[in-house]
C-alpha cells in the first residue's frame, strides 16, 4: 500500500526465494525476514544502545548482535522480559504507590514447580515470528487450549447461580435456534433452497421439520449407560433466555476471532522461556551486553550519535553509541529527559494512552475443574463479574495441583481492581470466581494467601498493558506514523508492540524489531510509510465482541 | 429407565458417596464404578476365561484380577489390544485373502520413533473411564486437536483445485451469511429484537447495517505488516458457492458433536500405551495369565461352567472355568462352534453387521503442513475424495518429520479401498491427499513405499471396525438387549464396545467390561434390562452430519 511496504515486500521476496516458500501465506502476519542472508552495508554505524530488555529489545539485540553490531542493552529491572513475566514461588511484585514510588506489594507463594503467566499467555498459529524464534532457540511449545465446550458462563440474573451454563449449551442451542428461525423464513422450493435448508439442518442439528428441539452437541440428557443411547440435553436453553442474558458480551465469541483460533501454543514451563532463550542467545555469544538495574533517565541525540544517561547502583552513568533502539514503553519514555528530538516525535510519544489491565492468579491444591463433575481441561470461563474471565491451565493435565488465571480484565474493571490493595483484589476476585465454581469458596482448595495479582498500569517501567491505539482518532494516525520513522536522521528508533499492528502481542514486538533492523540495514526507507493503518487495540486484545 | 438401571444407579451412588463427587456430572457417560470398594460375595465362581485381549477383555481381566478372580486371557494374535493398534517400524499387517486365509500384506516402514494409531485415535473429555484408567495406570496424555481453522476442505468442482478452502473461511463466512439473512427478516423494534440483532451481529461479525461483508475471522486480506492493520479476507466466499459445494457433507461439522468437542486427548507415544499399561498391570500382578497365539475354536456351556477349545502352537487345547467373558467380536464369534447357547443368543450374535472401515498412514520426511505457507498444527482436513479425511499429528509439533492419517473412511468407500491391494490403496490415497496438499505429489516428502494401510473388515480376528447397530431396526433392539444379559445362568458374558452405547469407542469397551463385572459381583441383575436404547453406530462414529 505504500513505497515502504513495497520495499519490505521485496525484502520478503528475497526471504521467500531463500526459504523455498511458494505461494501465498495461510494468513496472519507477514513471513519473518531472515537477516542472516541480508546484504550488509560496509562502514556505517556499528554500535547500538538498546533501551529496555522486553521482547522487542531482546529481539533487536539478537538480530543486530548476530549481524555484528556491538549492542548494550540497558534494563532498569533485575530481570529481562518486560511484560513477558511468569510468576513463581518467591517472585516479588512491585507497583507504584500514590507518590509514584515502586513498592513491593506482595510475593508469589505458589508451591515449587507451579507458575502462571502474568503477561502474554498464548501464541496464535499465524504469529510466525514467535514460532520461528521458539524453533530457532529451542523453546519447546505445547498447545494452549483457548476454548473447551465444558467451560462455563455466568451472567448475573440469567444463569442459575449454582450451575452456570456450559459453553456447549450456549454455543449449540444458539446455533439451533438461529438455524430454525432462518429455516422458517425459507419459502422457495428450488434446489438451492433445498440445499440451504440442508445446510441449516446440519448447522443447527434441526429435526426433519426444520425445528430445533435440542441436540447432543449441547450435552447428553443423562449420563450414558449400557442401556442408554446418548440423547440430547432437554429442553434446550430457550432462545429468549439466551438473548436476554446477552452472553455474547462476556465475550463468548472471542475464541472465534482469528487471533485466538486453534491451534494456539504456549511454551512448556512458562512464557518467560522465550525471554530466557533470547537472553541466553545474546549473552556472551555476540558482542552484546545486558546491563540489569540500569534505569535510563535521559536520551540526547547528538551530532555523532546518541548519548544516554542512566542510573545503576545509585550512580549516574552515560553511554554513547552510533544508534539507539528504544523499547521503553511510550508511557514511560514521555517522562524522561529527551534532548534533540523533534516536536512531532515528542507529540507522538506524549499522545497515546496505555491500557489498564489486571491479572490475578491462584494456586489450587486440587485440580477440581478436571474432576468427573467439572470435566474442564483448559479453556476460559466467562463472567460478567469484573474479573471477566478465569483461565484453566493448558499444561500438566491430570496432575495433583495447578494454577488458574483468576482475573484478566480491562478498562474500568481493571482500573477498579488495580486501585485495590493486593489482598483486597484477591478476596474480590475469589467472590467472582466462586460464581463460576463453588470450589473457590473452599480455602483448602484455593488458598487466598497464595494468590498473586498484577495491575500492569501500576507496574514500574511498564505503566500499562499496551498502547491503546484507536483508529477512529486522526491524531493517533499521525502519531503511529511518526513512530515508524526514526528520529535524528536514523539514530533513534522505537520498537515494541507499541509500534506494531499487534498491540499486546509478542509478535508485534518482534515484527517491530524486525522492521527497525531492516531500516538500520537500509532494506526499507528511514522515512515513515506515507500511509498507515492504526491498529484497533481494543479489538486486538479483547476481540470483535 | 429400568430396574437394571436403578440398581446400576444405586451402585454408582455408592461410588459417588465414596469419591466425594457432588451434584450432576458435566455430561457424557456415567461415572465409572470403583469396584475396589465393592462388597464381595463369599463363595461363588472364582475362575474366569476371558476370550480376546482387546480393551474390553483387558479391562475385565484387570478388574476381576484385582478382585481376586483367577483369570486366563486367550488371545489369538501375538499382541494384546485388538483394534487399539499403533503402527511402528517393522510391524506386519495381515489381512484375509479370498480364501479367508490370513496373509501378511505389508510391513510398516516408518522411521524409528514415528508411529500412527490404526484404530482408536482420540479420547473425549467425557469418556471418564478411559481417562480414569490412564490416570490410574500412569498413561501420559496430551491434547488431541480435532480441528484448527487452518485445516482445508476439498469439494470437487467447487473449491479451487490448487487452493482448497480453509476451515476458517467456510466456518465464518457461512456464519456471517446466515446471520445476515436472518437479520434481514427481523422487523420488530422491541428490546428483544434489538438484542437478537446484537447477538446476530456478534455471531456473524456483521456490519452496522446487519450485512456481512467479510470478517477477519476468515483470515486477513493480506499478511499484516507494521503499516497494515488486519483487514478481513475479501470478498468472503459467496453463500451460493458455499451452499453449492455442500461442504457440510464432508462432514465439516463433525467437530461440533459432543464426541469430538475440545478438549480431546491422546496418549503420548501412541494409543497402544493404554494396552501396554493394562497388559502390564494384569501380568504377574494378580492371578491373571495372558496366552498369546491362542485361537478359540469352540465354546461350550457345561453344567459346571464353561469349556473352551483353542489352538495354540498347532495344538488343540481345552480350558475350563466357572465363568467366561467373551471379548471376541460378534463377527468372529458367530463363526465358532458354540454349544449349549440359547437360540435367542445365537440369533443376536448372528444378526448385527460389522462396519467396513479403512485407515491409511503416511510418513512425511518434512512437516510441510506446519510451514509458513500451510500453518496447520493438528486437526483434520476433509475431502469428497473417497479417502474422506487427512489427520495431522497432534504430537511432536515443530519436529522434522511426522506421520499423517491419509485416509479414514466408511461404508462403500471403505469397501472399495479395502478391496484394493495395499500398494494400490496407497497410490489411490495419495491422489486424494494431493487434492488437499500438493506436497503429497513429492515422493521425497511423502514416500509412497513407507505408507501403511488397514482394512479392518479384512483383519483376522476383527472382521470389522465396530458393530453397526441401527436403532431404526427392531431386530437390532432385540439383539442388543439379548447381549446385555448373560448366557447359561450367568456363565457367559459378552464384552466390548459391541455391547455398549459407544460402538467404536474405547469408553464403550470399558463400560461394557464394568457392566459385566457388576453383573458377576451381583451389583446388577443377571437379566437383560427390560428396555434398552440401541446405539446409532453411524452417528457415533461419523457424526450427526
Amino acid at each position: 500500500m505504500s513505497e515502504q511496504n513495497d520495499v519490505h515486500r521485496r525484502a520478503q521476496g528475497l526471504y521467500h526465494a531463500m526459504s523455498g516458500l511458494e505461494g501465498p501465506l495461510s494468513s496472519g502476519v507477514s513471513a519473518p525476514l531472515d537477516f542472516t542472508a541480508a546484504p550488509r552495508a560496509a562502514g556505517g554505524p556499528r554500535s547500538v544502545l538498546i533501551l529496555g530488555a522486553g521482547v522487542g529489545g531482546l529481539t533487536a539485540a539478537y538480530e543486530l548482535g548476530r549481524l555484528g553490531y556491538r549492542c548494550t542493552v540497558l534494563e532498569p529491572q533485575d530481570r529481562t522480559g518486560g511484560r513477558n513475566r511468569t510468576a513463581r514461588n518467591g517472585d516479588e511484585l512491585y507497583e507504584l504507590d500514590g507518590d509514584d514510588t515502586p513498592v513491593r506489594t506482595h510475593t508469589c507463594g505458589f508451591d515449587e514447580g507451579l507458575y502462571l503467566n502474568l503477561g502474554p499467555g498464548r501464541i496464535p498459529y499465524h504469529h510466525r515470528r514467535v514460532l520461528r524464534y521458539c524453533a530457532e532457540l529451542g523453546v519447546e511449545l505445547e498447545p494452549y487450549i483457548k476454548e473447551t465446550t465444558a467451560n462455563v458462563v455466568h451472567r448475573t440474573g440469567h444463569t442459575p447461580p449454582e450451575e452456570p451454563w456450559r459453553n456447549r449449551r450456549i454455543a449449540n442451542d444458539t446455533r439451533g435456534h438461529l438455524a430454525a428461525l432462518l429455516t422458517a423464513t425459507l419459502t422457495e422450493d428450488d434446489e438451492q433452497s433445498a440445499q440451504l435448508r440442508n445446510l441449516l439442518q446440519k448447522f443447527g442439528d434441526l429435526d426433519e421439520d426444520g425445528e430445533y428441539k435440542g441436540s447432543t452437541r449441547s450435552g447428553y440428557a443423562e449420563p450414558v449407560d449400557v442401556d442408554d443411547y446418548p440423547t440430547p440435553a432437554a429442553p434446550p436453553l430457550a432462545l429468549a433466555d439466551l438473548v436476554a442474558s446477552e452472553f455474547w458480551k462476556s465475550p463468548f465469541y472471542q475464541p472465534v476471532d482469528h487471533l485466538w483460533q486453534a491451534t494456539m501454543f504456549q511454551p512448556v514451563g512458562g512464557m518467560d522461556k522465550i525471554v530466557e532463550a533470547l537472553t541466553h542467545a545474546i549473552t556472551g555469544r555476540y558482542d552484546v551486553s545486558v546491563e540489569l538495574g540500569a534505569e535510563v533517565t535521559g536520551i540526547e541525540l547528538t551530532d555523532g550519535g546518541v548519548t544516554v544517561e542512566y542510573v545503576q547502583g545509585g550512580q549516574t552513568h552515560t553511554a554513547t553509541a552510533d544508534l539507539c533502539v528504544s523499547n521503553i514503553p511510550l508511557s514511560v519514555l514521555r517522562k524522561l529527559t529527551l534532548t534533540g528530538f523533534s516536536p512531532d516525535f515528542r507529540d507522538a510519544v506524549d499522545l497515546v494512552p496505555f491500557a489498564a489491565t489486571c491479572k490475578v492468579g491462584w494456586q489450587a491444591n486440587r485440580r477440581f475443574w478436571e474432576d468427573d463433575r467439572n470435566q474442564i481441561y483448559g479453556g476460559i470461563s466467562w463472567t460478567d463479574h469484573p474479573i471477566t474471565q478465569v483461565w484453566y491451565p493448558s499444561n500438566d493435565y491430570f496432575s495433583p495441583t495447578g494454577t488458574l488465571t483468576g482475573a484478566y480484565n480491562f478498562d474500568e474493571n481493571a482500573e477498579d481492581l488495580g486501585a485495590r490493595e493486593p489482598a483486597d483484589r484477591l478476596s474480590f476476585a475469589l467472590e467472582g470466581a466462586a460464581q463460576l465454581h463453588r470450589e473457590f469458596k473452599d480455602r483448602g482448595t484455593v488458598p487466598p494467601e497464595l494468590g498473586v495479582s498484577i495491575a500492569w498500569h501500576k507496574v514500574p517501567y511498564q505503566l500499562g498493558g499496551w498502547a491503546d491505539w484507536d483508529p477512529s482518532r486522526p491524531d493517533h494516525m499521525t502519531a503511529y506514523q511518526q513512530l515508524l520513522g526514526p528520529e535524528g536522521d536514523g539514530r533513534f528508533y522505537v520498537v515494541g508492540d507499541q509500534a506494531s499492528p499487534l498491540p499486546g502481542w509478542q509478535e508485534g514486538a518482534m515484527m517491530s524489531a524486525e522492521y527497525v533492523v531492516a531500516q538500520i540495514l537500509g532494506l526499507v526507507p528511514l522515512t515513515a510509510p506515507a500511509r498507515v493503518r492504526v491498529p484497533d487495540a481494543k479489538v486486538l486484545t479483547q476481540g470483535l465482541g
